[in-house]
């Protein structure tokens, strides 16, 4: 292997407001990776080469300028590579725990080969090649939006069998699994989501009760759901907010639990439309229904990790529980695979494959 | 005695949209109050003559038309007598618990004899003459406001000492409490009300270590707690909701901790205003910081009462905890009593003294 490996790599070219556009990101030809860099011990970095990308709503707040507040994630660095969860393959370590050829999953960069420095090394976690998975799914049901669909459901929610559980952005890398872990909780489960197309894969491929496109009942969402909880809804995972909040407020039961994940509906708002914007007015339904409402992010749990995975791998080989993936082919097909999640493109996990393993 | 007493009644006369004014309400003149009812075992119901009645905010959403949505509290019935907590002694008892003579605590009518029949009559509690406090306290300190501040802050709020604790409406019935029980806990707390009057008895009388007006910082109320807070919020006590809400989840600290006692700021909106107005606009703090948003109401936690009892009656005897309240005098004065609440002409626990108790 030379000492001087070539990479290309997305950068974010500005801070966006409103949506993000393929013009906000760019393709850098290839560049020298410095190799030399990742075998040094001192730094404590490794050399990956990167197989699979992850694309995930949390990135969009990244992508705008920094307000100086705080947050559990910084914003991306106009100029330099994006970052996000990926699978990649060790090359070169400084770190006895990895050797070359080791597939791990972690925090890395939107390029051919990343150099991997601390903190970050210390977020690669490596594969269990024995487990016979699709190296994809570290990404997905094996990564973080797995573990946010396991804490977030059965940590953060509470949930009992027999009640009623309602999941927004249903068909999602996290939605999904969702539905299909109330199902297997003994719940009642109803997802939506923004097409005709993905309600049928909700009803059919992911065993919801029930499901809706938001999109064609939007006058009426709140009837929407009255329809499909008469009795109210005990347990609602929240990834979307606004308008779908409030109509979910107003059909909670008395003692319901609300898992905030996310909130994508406001992420593309630039900040006049944020202003300006009609925020959520229902709130008093907290107090008169008893509500709690948790924020959550994954990073808080990874610790529930060893659980999750010894719960989760029986149920993929045995075909209890499925995931359903959008893979886009090739690095330069990543800015448009991550814009798409922000107009319901992709239909289940997305992510991009821009390389295979070596042996 | 004789078998018909008189009893004047303030009844609501119509539903209220917007702001209540005393043309929503009317004191009727007296009519007789059947005693031979109260004395029917059969109905189980007690007579009651009314000392003090509590005018508390969760009043207003009880004033205006119901929408069919379920609440905990059904709305008021037009020509009916209002309702709300009171002190009362009683005249008739169809109950082996209560006899002729004794004070009790519970849900009464603002008029001056009052037959309770069941449920409310399971709610009727004994007052204990032994504690010694003045009998108005038991629609504050010692009744549904206390209990609130109680289980609210201590037991949603789940407070440690050291940490930072933000109380809005905070010289009211509840907020005053949640101040001083904040103080005992070993909190650092802060709380904002109306005027500079409440804002000094805040920090004289209530031992906040700080507080503030936030009328005269409305143009940023983000900013006045950020001076406040320099490293953030633990908890808030939250009473209002609206901007006020806005600007403390900017605030909040991550795993920070918010108990909905009320929103004060939204019960007077008019529909119109409540469709077109702002709502709350950055929930997405909820996922970046991580917090719990937990309502709650007091009859959920009545069970709590002899506990909180025990633990505030030697903490009032010995001054560590103090209560203020604004008590209007006369029947004739309740309805302009209730009105001020939502402008915050009170200062301390609004309560209406009616009548004196008879030996």
């Amino acid at each position: 292997m030379a000492d001087q490996l070539k990479s290309r790599r997305v950068i974010l070219k500005e801070y966006v407001e409103g949506y993000p556009t393929e013009e906000h990101m760019e393709l850098l030809p290839a560049a020298d990776v410095d190799v030399g860099e990742a075998a040094s011990a001192a730094e404590g970095s490794v050399l990956v080469k990167n197989l699979y990308l992850s694309c995930d709503p949390y990135m969009r707040p990244k992508m705008s300028r920094p307000l100086g507040q705080s947050s559990y994630t910084s914003a991306f660095v106009p100029g330099s590579a994006i970052t996000g969860y990926g699978v990649s393959q060790v090359v070169r370590s400084s770190l006895p725990a990895l050797a070359p050829g080791d597939l791990v999953r972690g925090i890395t960069g939107w390029e051919d080969y990343s150099v991997i420095k601390p903190p970050f090394t210390g977020l690669l976690a490596k594969i269990r090649p024995d487990h016979g998975v699709p190296l994809s799914y570290y990404t997905g049901i094996l990564g973080m939006p797995g573990l946010t669909a396991y804490v977030g459901f059965h940590h953060i929610c509470s949930p009992k069998a027999g009640e009623t559980v309602f999941v927004s952005a249903a068909s999602g890398a996290v939605g999904q699994l969702v539905g299909q872990f109330a199902r297997l909780a003994g719940c009642r489960v109803v997802g939506s989501a923004g097409s005709d197309e993905k309600v049928e894969l909700l009803k059919t491929k992911f065993g919801f009760h029930d499901a809706f496109n938001y999109k064609t009942e939007d006058g009426d969402l709140a009837g929407a759901l009255k329809r499909r909880f008469p009795e109210g809804i005990d347990v609602y995972f929240e990834n979307v907010g606004g308008k779908m909040l409030e109509a979910v407020l107003l059909n909670m039961k008395t003692h319901g639990r609300i898992a905030v994940c996310g909130l994508i509906s406001q992420y593309n708002l630039t900040p006049g439309e944020k202003e300006s914007g009609a925020g959520v007015r229902n709130l008093e339904c907290l107090v008169t229904k008893r509500i709690r409402m948790q924020g959550f992010i994954e990073p808080d749990h990874k610790h529930v990790y060893p659980e999750y995975e010894a719960w989760v791998v029986p149920h993929i080989k045995d075909g209890r529980v499925v995931y359903v993936e959008d893979v886009a082919e090739g690095l330069e097909a990543a800015p448009r695979a991550l814009i798409g999640l922000f107009h319901g493109r992709n239909v289940g996990k997305q992510v991009v494959s821009i390389a295979a393993t070596q042996a």
